[in-house]
C-alpha cells in the first residue's frame, strides 16, 4: 500500500484549482479548469472529475485517496451544498458534495466556504499549527472569516456561521456593502474597500499624492500599497484608517471568543506591517483591558498560490463516508 | 447507594447562594451567606464550607455529591480562579476551586462566571434543552453572556471569552461604560443603562411622562417597565431604543456564530414582549438576509430565584477530579 492522500478543490469565481496533497501538506499534482466555462453544474462536475481522474491515476489510484475537500463561495459544510452563490454560474442550491462523490469513485467529499477552508489550512500547515482557538480573516475582494474554537470550525446552526465581513462597523452614514446593508467591515477593509477609500480621499481632498498620476477609477489596493511603500502620505493614511477599523472589529471579536491569534490572509494581507501596525495600535486603543495582549496578530504562513488547495485538502481528511 | 447530587454555588456581589441539586434539576436543600461579611477569603470559604457541610449531611453524606459548580464574577473555568473581580471583597487572583475543594471533602470543583453558569443552566434545565448552539444574554446590573457552540461553552484562549456586554455599539459620542470605554452594549441595555436612558430623556425633553412623578435620580428599569405597561410614551420609547440596540448587536452575534437561539435572562428580561418585540423588529431590519429567521429569540425558562444555583450546579457534573 502507498501513502494516503487527499484532494483539495478550490472553486473560485474565475478558476477552479485542484490538487492531490499528502499528509505533510505537499501538493503532488495539480490542475485547474475555468469555472465559467461550464454554465450547467453537470458539465462542470464532469470536467472536474475528468481532471481529478488523471491526477488520481498518476498518484497510484483511487484506493489511496482518503477524502476530497472543497472550498467554494457559500459552501455549506452541514448540507454539502453550494447555496445561492452570486459569483458562480449555477443558481440555487447545488448538492455539490453528492455530485462530486458520484462522479469520483465514491470518495467521501466535504464542502465548506473558502474562508473556512483557509482556516483549516492554517491549522494543518500554517500559522495556526498547534492552536485550538483562532480566527482567520481573509482580506480579498470581500472580507471572509473562518473561526476555530476548541479545535473545531464554527459552522453555526445553519452551516454558514463566521461571516465576520458583515459585522457593522459604521452605524451612521456607513458605506453601502454588497450585502445591501450600510457600514459592514467588508465595505471598508476588503481590497475593494481600500481602493474605494483611495477614490473617496482623492476626490474629496486636494493634497498631492502619487495616486493622482493614475486612472482614478481603476486604482487597486496594490497601487495604494505601492504608493504607501514609497512614503505617499495619502496612501499611508488609507492603511492607517483601514487598520483602525480592523482593530475596532478585532476588539469585538476578542470579547466574543478570545482567540489565541487572529490570522490575516488574502491579497491585502501582503501589505504586512503596513497593515498589522495600525491594527495593533487600534486594538491597543479600543480593546477591553482584561484582554490586552491575549491575542496575537499574525500573517498567513501558507504560500498564496498553494493556500486554497491546501486549505480545501485539509478538510478532505474529515470527509465522512 | 442513594442517587447522585451536585452542589451549585452562586457568588453575587451581595449574597452567596448555594444548594444541593439532583440530576433532574430539583433543588433539595439550599442556604446562603452574605458575601461581604467575609473580607478575607479564608473566613469566607470556612463559612461557605460550614453551610455546605450541613446540607451535605442532610442529603446523605458527601459520597453522593459528584461535583461542585461555582458561578462568580470573573470566575475563570480554565484556572479555577476568581481574577480581579471589582464587586467582590477579595482582591487579585483567588484560587477558589482549590480552596473550596480543600475544605469540602475533596469534592471536585469547577468555577465559571455567572453568565456562563446561566447558559449551562438553560442547556440543562431551561430554554436551551436539546440545543447545541445558543447564546444566553443576561440583562442585569451589567450585560453578560454565555456562548455555547457545538454543545460546549466558549471559554476562549484565556478562560474569559463571551463578554458580549462589551461589544461597541456606538462609536461616535458613545456612553461611557464601567469598563472605561465609550459605547459598549452594556452602557445602553443593562437594567442600569435603561434607567440611564430614562434620566437622559427626562432631562433633555419636556414631554409628559409618568416617570416625572418619581425621584429622577432613583428611577430603575422596573419603574420604566411599569410606566411602559401603563402606556407611557416616553417609557415605551426607551424599550424601543433599547431593543433596537440589542437587535443591532444580535445581528452581529449571528454573523459570528449563527446560534439556534438567543436567550434573554436577568431582571430586564422580565419585560418580556415589551423588549422582545423591538429586538425582533431591529433584527429584521439590521440582520444579514442570509440569516433571516435562523435564530430564535427566547426568554429564560428558569425561575429567577433558582436560576443561579441551578446554573452553577449543572457545571458541577463537569467538575473533574
Amino acid at each position: 500500500m502507498g501513502k494516503p492522500y487527499v484532494i483539495g478543490i478550490d472553486i473560485g469565481g474565475t478558476n477552479t484549482l485542484f490538487g492531490i496533497v499528502d499528509a505533510r501538506g505537499n501538493i503532488l499534482y495539480d490542475g485547474s479548469i475555468k469555472t465559467w466555462d461550464y454554465p450547467d453544474i453537470e458539465s462542470y462536475v464532469f470536467a472536474l472529475a475528468e481532471g481529478l481522474a488523471g491526477l488520481i491515476q498518476q498518484t497510484g489510484g483511487e484506493g489511496l485517496v482518503r477524502g476530497i475537500g472543497v472550498g467554494a463561495p457559500m459552501g455549506n459544510f452541514l448540507s454539502g451544498c453550494i447555496e445561492n452563490a452570486v459569483n458562480l454560474p449555477w443558481k440555487g442550491v447545488i448538492p455539490l458534495a453528492q455530485l462530486i462523490r458520484e462522479s469520483t469513485y465514491n470518495i467521501p467529499v466535504a464542502v465548506t466556504n473558502d474562508a473556512n477552508a483557509a482556516a483549516i489550512g492554517e491549522m494543518a500547515y500554517g500559522a495556526a499549527r498547534g492552536m485550538k482557538d483562532f480566527i482567520v480573516i481573509t482580506l480579498g475582494t470581500g472580507v471572509g472569516s473562518g473561526i476555530v474554537i476548541g479545535g473545531n470550525l464554527v459552522y453555526g446552526h445553519n452551516g454558514f456561521a463566521g461571516e465576520l465581513g458583515h459585522v457593522i462597523m459604521r452605524r451612521e452614514n456607513g458605506r453601502m456593502c454588497g450585502c445591501g446593508r450600510p457600514g459592514c467591515l467588508e465595505a471598508y477593509t476588503s481590497a475593494t474597500g481600500v481602493a474605494r477609500s483611495a477614490r473617496e480621499l482623492l476626490s474629496s481632498r486636494a493634497d498631492d499624492s502619487l495616486l493622482r498620476d493614475m486612472d482614478i477609477e481603476n486604482i487597486t489596493s496594490k497601487d495604494v500599497y505601492e504608493a504607501a511603500m514609497k512614503g505617499d502620505r495619502l496612501s499611508l493614511e488609507i492603511f492607517e484608517s483601514t487598520g483602525e477599523i480592523l482593530g475596532e472589529a478585532f476588539a469585538d471579536f476578542i470579547v466574543f471568543s478570545t482567540p489565541e491569534a487572529i490570522i490575516l490572509c488574502g491579497g491585502l494581507a501582503k501589505a504586512g506591517d503596513l497593515l498589522l501596525n495600525p491594527i495593533q495600535r487600534s486594538l491597543d486603543k479600543h480593546g477591553l483591558s482584561m484582554f490586552a495582549g491575549k491575542t496575537k496578530l499574525l500573517l498567513s504562513q501558507l504560500e498564496e498560490s498553494n493556500a486554497a488547495i491546501l486549505g480545501a485538502s485539509a478538510l478532505g481528511w474529515e470527509a465522512k463516508g
